[in-house]
């Protein structure tokens, strides 16, 4: 429960998007006292390129104890976990598909180093970092992001990890590895690569114009990415936002890291990918009435849409 | 994969709303050739009431066999199911919120007897009706909804049912049952009830303004409602609608019949139930992303809210 965060649920419906608020952008350089709480920067020139503070109305809070408990029948415990929000750039205009290389390096380095450090802290057992852009249900245009800790296996990726570790018990294999090897050789659903990664329209994808970036060569930490592999990601990211713009007119859109327990077990299950899908308004009263997702465009016909969106990069 | 569904995709993006369609309503009285492949109608008086078809763009079809068969690595079975489409009511107008009394009756009377048909399909595992309202991505005004059988036991039933199905071992009682009596004793997230059934706002509900409608008495099987019941339940359900509509400003909402297994198995855990959810527009990233759902309005505010926009029924 976010009480705090719904204050003005009702007039901010989808229908109606929210203006931009009247007040000053928290994110903006000259902006610093309304996040005074500092908890990493990343320095670019004299000035800072990346900063990342608490979220004011965190979904999880850092202090505290779960303190499972029963609430008569049900089960009630309190929100711990890290809820840190990304100031992505200094720059009050520019979004992730157009940041020039060396910066999404530096962001992808923060976002290593927040899972890095947040990995000392011995009750998270994992780290997404999560970017909206664009839609309604944003409250700010400048570009930021998520990065949370959660001391419980979320359910997706429960349902994530618990299908990996029954294709590894039969077949002693990395299901995402086979995925990508059969992605690859098929050929048919493959947006852009290079040597380390390949952008992807999943088989039988969940919603229309999924993309999935994944190193091509089995890593199950993201927070262990090295130096030289931080470029090629930083590519094929901007790349993909980059087609994402082009091909369905800047919709909106959510990025996802799933980065992989950070205890080091699963190690040769798990295997650390960015997931993305625009938000196209298709209907969503079967997916949340029975679960059956139902995708109008083929990944296919999507990657195709996407590879003549514009070169290749690189 | 449903291709034929998403013809027009980028051009029904959320942010922009879809005109109505300029041809003929296909679901208006005089327009039956639109969709001449009748499967029942319920009469009023001269004319019908209530009218049901097969979806012409279905999601599930009923002829054939699912082949299972391998792809690659992966699997893949054909979309075998039925997919019904209703005519809510002939007036072009009128939503459930304002349905009278009889029409409504009229309407659950058609859903009993769908279930009831369709359980003469062994094939069928679940019906679901599902009725969406008012949003971006319903092509039409006229109120319509869905009717939906599966051969298989889809994501979030299975769920469902696996909760109920462990409650049962532990304790041999239902736990939507138990669940029922718990909310009516804390009398914190009641909306509405009569003799037979109670609304209410589910403790720790994943959406704003969830609501579920729910037999008191325990009942597994929607397809074995009685003709005395039908009254009262059509009471809430107005009821509910009508206070969504009066309580936020007419949101587009989702609303769907969880009907129990056709089978009859389940029968002393399952509860049947009907769930229903504004579209609010809220955040759906954290959701997509982790599936941690994060609710901005706690159920208890809810119920009172849904409480006070209008005098209890009957």
């Amino acid at each position: 429960m976010a009480p705090e965060r719904g204050l003005d649920l009702v007039s901010r419906r989808a229908d109606s998007p929210l203006p931009e608020g009247s007040g000053p952008c928290p994110f903006c350089p000259g902006n610093e006292h309304l996040n005074p709480e500092e908890i990493a920067v990343a320095p670019d020139g004299d000035a800072w390129g990346v900063r990342v503070t608490p979220d004011k109305r965190p979904l999880l809070r850092i202090e505290g104890d779960p303190e499972r408990r029963a609430a008569g029948m049900f089960d009630v415990m309190n929100s711990i976990g890290a809820h840190e929000l990304v100031a992505d750039t200094s720059d009050h205009e520019v979004a992730w598909a157009d940041f020039p290389r060396a910066h999404m390096i530096r962001l992808l380095e923060m976002y290593r180093a927040r899972t890095v450090d947040l990995r000392g802290d011995r009750r998270f057992r994992h780290v997404f970092v999560l970017k909206n852009h664009g839609a309604a249900w944003s409250r700010y245009v400048h570009a930021h992001s998520h990065v949370i800790a959660t001391p419980f296996t979320p359910k997706r990726l429960e349902e994530e990890l618990a299908g990996a570790r029954e294709y590894h018990r039969m077949r002693e294999r990395c299901v995402f590895c086979d995925q990508l090897s059969e992605e690859i050789r098929a050929a048919t659903r493959i947006v852009a690569r290079n040597d380390e990664f390949v952008t992807f329209t999943p088989f039988a994808s969940e919603y229309p114009y999924e993309m999935w970036i994944a190193p091509v060569k089995h890593a199950a930490d993201f927070g262990t990415i090295t130096d030289a592999a931080l470029a090629p990601l930083a590519d094929l990211l901007v790349d993909a936002l980059a087609r994402l713009r082009d091909a369905l007119r800047n919709p909106p859109y959510s990025v996802v890291l799933h980065a992989g327990p950070l205890d080091g077990s699963d190690r040769a299950e798990f295997h650390w990918h960015w997931e993305i899908v625009p938000h196209l308004g298709h209907e969503l009263g079967m997916e949340w009435a029975t679960g059956i997702f139902s995708n109008p465009v083929p990944p296919e016909d999507a990657a195709r849409l996407l590879v003549a969106a514009r070169p290749m990069p690189g």
